[in-house]
């Protein structure tokens, strides 16, 4: 990637004199940014544009080329980068659009353009992109026409979308936040979010990457990479709905992912995600503080009702604002008339009128042991006390990077005053209480991620092992056979990998004898086996609590006659399983897992029973997978807290459900051919974890 | 309350002419906002100010006087209220604080200014507060120093911090949003929120009310007046932490209040609520477009991405984005050439360049009858674009006054620009897609709500109806004996409510006969009753599934014998019940009401059971209530959706639940010594709605 961004020389191909033309536009933004290599210019119409010779074809050009950049109508490109190819340019980047996101014709060009870099050995990023920007060269590849305006500074952006890519460079340096380099990548028929990604995790001029997503395609690979960078990267990921995915799919080819699967396991990456736009900038803002290392937070505040709001929001995201300590009182006292404001956190500075003072208990207040950060809420009128103001904010932002703490500051003034602050200062300024509290709350939670990825938990495999010579083999004659496995064999599945089984009973014949239950004992579950009849009870293909077995031999027989008559294919036989007491303290879960095409195999925890139809929550994540990870799933579950039992009911045997999750990880991770797994119910109790019925789908 | 905003000739009362005297900033502000009354200025010291001599009290002016502001020390103030009176002074406002907020002198103090205010029929406002002011004739109360600079408008303000009024006056402004009045009213010791409500709801010149508030005193007058405000009424209202409420306290005295009151009361009299400025202020913003009828929104946007997070905030907040009619497409096609965007909603302008065109695909969405309303996402370079950009912002802004449908405009820019369309424009400009689909959410909802209310639903009376009677009796014979009911007493005041209570039983002695359960069939419920055991079940007080007389017996022998033992107080004898089975479609609810210090008799239902444990919302009404309004309590039930039957289980018998809140209701409003009603749990079946255990608190 660094061949992209660091060319000795760009070749502009698409460039013409005629005033609408766009090429035109991606030359004069090279020369506004001061690009310090060398520009050619290419245009099968020639001429002379900026004072140069516009070349009629790359070859024509004498010298070697680095990069070209490409905005040509589409039916041309294919063409053009074989040219480049034979000229030996290795890197291009082709805005054109027209592609796979407009239609079927251009998804075939799409496929040239993939077979031609693959010949030369070349990469591309786009089609259907404004290219990539680097603020230490002065490359400007869009053909949108812009100013050199915009700070140099830490932020990597990473963008699908032109427009999106602008709007968060012009938002960052809204916000005092300079950009180091810009991909808007389009298409990403070559190039795609995760090269570059890669490339800003090493590159030593970028601090905090942000991305803008459509789409993602391998996200086994980025979540691999962003749990190895030390920088934060943030993540707006859209296209979450059914009325967006069209749009998408027509402005970046971008496809819909399953949004829980993104979400758990971005999170799980230590990424952060947001889905707007004014969290997410408030975010990368809090980042350039100090890192706040615990929750005990002081608020400062000019107004009373300030003080109030930051209050609430400081309890709403579970801050704890601790009382001043008494040397910080006694030296406050010293140097104020101690009457005026009482001295409590939050404090509120209401009738003081001398920001010196302020200054001093900033000061003091950061000196603090037992303080991890201030939230200062300013309020003024710049048309009476703007300069003073400007004044005390810039010495708080020395002060929190002299003591290594953040002091996140918010303000209310004028709006004009608000713009010339933003223009004026080289750190953060917040205008919404509430907004940086939440801020300020993220970036502890990204913290405690990174640290939590950083202690390296080791991955857990089933202890005692799965029974993987039997699995093996029966999973791989399913696959000869092209089927899934029967309920019967799904609870083989798990039995082999380790799990609790009922004991259970496979009836073909409605005559049976009440002796094949002879060493198990009732009520009973008796359940069809039937490779058809997916939604077994619904047909009637259930019956829970039967009682003995002079009532199983009735049920049995009734269900065989009525689905293994003559003709009916798929029916197998009959299941006959102990049912298992639901007392109270026994709790039904969803165990599963599903094999994502971008995330690779995912594990899912979930409320079972009644509650999946009103709480439909899951917990996910990216297997293979350590107990400390799956601690958390269960932590996360809607109902956590009746897991550890309330009002006399004992807490369930948490070890057994983990060691549950752990082998559906293995089957999930070992075993490629399975593609979904659902345990459902899985009964947990104080006095285990038990399956109860499973289906397991096997590739197609 | 006219009199205070409209005086014609104010006395400013605590002014020198030393430097850091805040009287004379009132009067600076009086002169600065042009105040079109006579000023007079008074202060202890005499001298001259502003070239006016300074009276040294009240009685040496002349002249008759309106309105006095007092900022004095607190100690002075009942003095100088005193003076005001007997000069007959009639409205004042008092600024000083140390008052009730400081410490219990200050508390004597306000108890001084509320009486001498009753001797002399006065209204004051405060004390600790800056004041109202009003744009109309330029009064301007406030100690802070000021700028003449605010746009006239509708917006009036209420707030208990002086800091969060001057916070959104500000805001207000830098968003194209004129006052028309501003009132920060402090302890609210005379004049409160009430008040300036009542009078704005009626004040020509205001068309929106925003409040802030931190506590509330008389929720029932403030939810009466807004029931009948046509003027939507927006409601900061904050201290609702524990965090909070000792700086609230000690900045404006207030209380905290119980926030689950606060929300479901201030929603059902269709006040909107927001707990953050900035989805406050863009709430504000959106009130001033037209109002969208439906939920069929158009997104046009300039840019892909845009239009992808724009799909999918409409999607998150349930809009739908219909496809645009044949007759649409046709007009647009003939002024385009129709092949470089996608005629699609969202609509992605993408290749465009022309903003004749935007104008033209504008106007004619709004002109859709499909279409309610338009997001229109713009982005530019001011440097490149901006005339012509701010060109196409007016146009899209008188378009949607015309056709009277709002046309919602996000602008991404640079910070420079966006100042500029602040201070330019009289129209809002939102600056972030979701926030801006979420305020048109709120504005739809606020709309729903206001037909709502206007459809004038009937209170809800029980028929057949509860017997008055003998729950009069009842009552006020527990009344006189000073205790609350006991369990078979509150079982009592149910039934004669009219709620279904299931047959049993009082034992007294151990001994009992079988035969007293004898139309009683099993299995029971054996409860003690007794007025010291509130958590029965707890110390074994409750035991379940009793299976027989038999067992009965025993049960109750063990009962008496633990909790009816020589010198247990309180002991009463054992209710005997029918216990009710809990079948699969039998779900526990909780009925209850409490009188709630500032909103009266409330009225709550909530999930039961293991619900309660993991799910505590419920759902809260002011009582007296209507069918309809006991209709969305229930469809906000976290668990609503299984209430209608699933998997084969029938629905509840809504109807009785109805009838069972509708009685609750009726007891807390026609009995206002009842404190306190837990109806837990409740049955609720296809069957229908019973009562199986009830607690009742009279007032102590």
């Amino acid at each position: 990637m660094k061949d992209f961004f660091f060319p000795n020389s760009v070749a502009v191909i698409g460039v013409s004199t005629h005033p609408l033309n766009l090429g035109k536009e991606i030359a004069g933004n090279l020369l506004e940014f001061k690009y310090t290599g060398e520009i050619h210019l290419v245009g099968v119409d020639g001429g002379i544009l900026f004072g140069r010779r516009i070349h009629k074809s790359v070859e024509e050009i004498p010298d070697s080329i680095d990069l070209a950049i490409i905005l040509t109508p589409a039916k041309t490109v294919p063409d053009i980068l074989e040219q480049c190819g034979r000229k030996g340019i290795r890197r291009a980047i082709i805005e054109t659009g027209g592609f796979g996101e407009y239609d079927q014709s251009g998804q075939s060009l799409g496929e040239k353009l993939k077979q031609t870099a693959n010949h030369f050995g070349m990469r591309f990023i786009g089609p259907n992109c404004i290219g990539i920007m680097n603020a230490s060269n002065g490359l400007a590849a869009p053909f949108a026409r812009l100013k050199n305006v915009f700070r140099r500074g830490g932020v990597g952006i990473i963008a699908q979308s032109g427009g999106m890519a602008l709007t968060y460079l012009n938002l960052f340096d809204s916000e005092q936040l300079g950009f180091s380099k810009f991909a808007a990548i389009g298409n990403k028929l070559n190039v795609d979010e995760n090269d570059v990604l890669e490339y800003y995790v090493e590159d030593p001029e970028t601090s905090v990457i942000c991305m803008y997503l459509e789409s993602i395609e391998d996200g086994r690979r980025m979540t691999d990479v962003a749990r190895r960078s030390p920088k934060p990267i943030v993540v707006h990921k859209a296209n979450v709905s059914s009325l967006s995915s069209s749009v998408a799919q027509s402005h970046t080819q971008a496809l819909a992912n399953d949004d829980r699967v993104v979400d758990a396991a971005l999170s799980q990456a230590g990424m952060v995600r947001f889905r707007d736009i004014s969290s997410y900038v408030d975010f990368v803002k809090i980042l350039q503080l100090p890192r706040m290392k615990g929750r005990n937070l002081a608020i400062v505040s000019r107004s009373g009702g300030h003080a109030v709001i930051g209050a609430d929001a400081a309890h709403a995201h579970g801050f704890r604002l601790p009382p001043f300590q008494e040397s910080f009182l006694a030296e406050i006292r010293k140097h104020l008339r101690a009457d005026v404001i009482r001295l409590a956190n939050p404090l509120d500075l209401g009738d003081l009128f001398d920001f010196e003072v302020y200054v001093r208990i900033i000061e003091h207040t950061l000196k603090q042991e037992t303080v991890d950060g201030i939230l200062f809420l300013h309020t003024y009128f710049a048309a009476v006390e703007g300069a003073p103001s400007r004044k005390l904010l810039q010495t708080a932002a020395s002060l929190s990077t002299k003591y290594g703490k953040p002091c996140a500051m918010c303000v209310m003034s004028e709006q004009s005053e608000l713009s010339r602050l933003h223009e004026e200062f080289d750190f953060p300024i917040f205008l919404c209480p509430e907004r940086t509290v939440q801020a300020l709350d993220r970036s502890i939670k990204y913290q405690q991620r990174r640290e939590f990825i950083a202690s390296g938990h080791k991955l857990a495999t089933p202890d005692p092992p799965a029974d993987d010579h039997s699995l093996g083999i029966l999973i791989s004659s399913l696959g000869r056979e092209g089927r899934s496995p029967l309920l019967h064999e799904a609870l083989d599945v798990m039995k082999l990998a380790g799990l609790a089984v009922p004991g259970h009973r496979v009836i073909h014949d409605s005559e049976f004898a009440e002796e094949a239950l002879n060493d198990l004992a009732g009520p009973y579950a008796v359940k069809v086996i039937a490779a058809g009849v997916s939604h077994k009870s619904d047909q009637g293909g259930v019956v829970l609590h039967v009682a003995d077995k002079e009532a199983a031999r009735g049920v049995v027989r009734e269900m065989v006659d009525r689905f293994g008559g003559a003709g009916e294919a798929g029916f197998h036989g009959v299941l006959v399983q102990k049912m298992l007491p639901r007392r109270p303290g026994t709790y039904e879960l969803i165990v599963g897992g599903k094999r994502d095409p971008q995330f690779g195999p995912i594990v899912l925890v979930g409320a079972g029973g009644i509650f999946v139809e009103v709480f439909g929550q899951a917990s996910l994540r990216m297997a293979p997978l350590s107990i400390e990870e799956i601690e958390e799933m269960i932590d996360e579950l809607p109902g956590a807290e009746i897991l550890k039992g309330f009002r006399g009911i004992p807490p369930v045997n948490r070890e057994s459900l983990k060691d549950a999750i752990v082998r559906i990880a293995h089957l999930m991770v070992n075993y490629p051919t399975i593609d979904q797994i659902d345990v459902n119910p899985v009964l947990v109790s104080s006095a285990g974890t038990t399956v109860v019925d499973a289906r397991v789908f096997l590739k197609a």
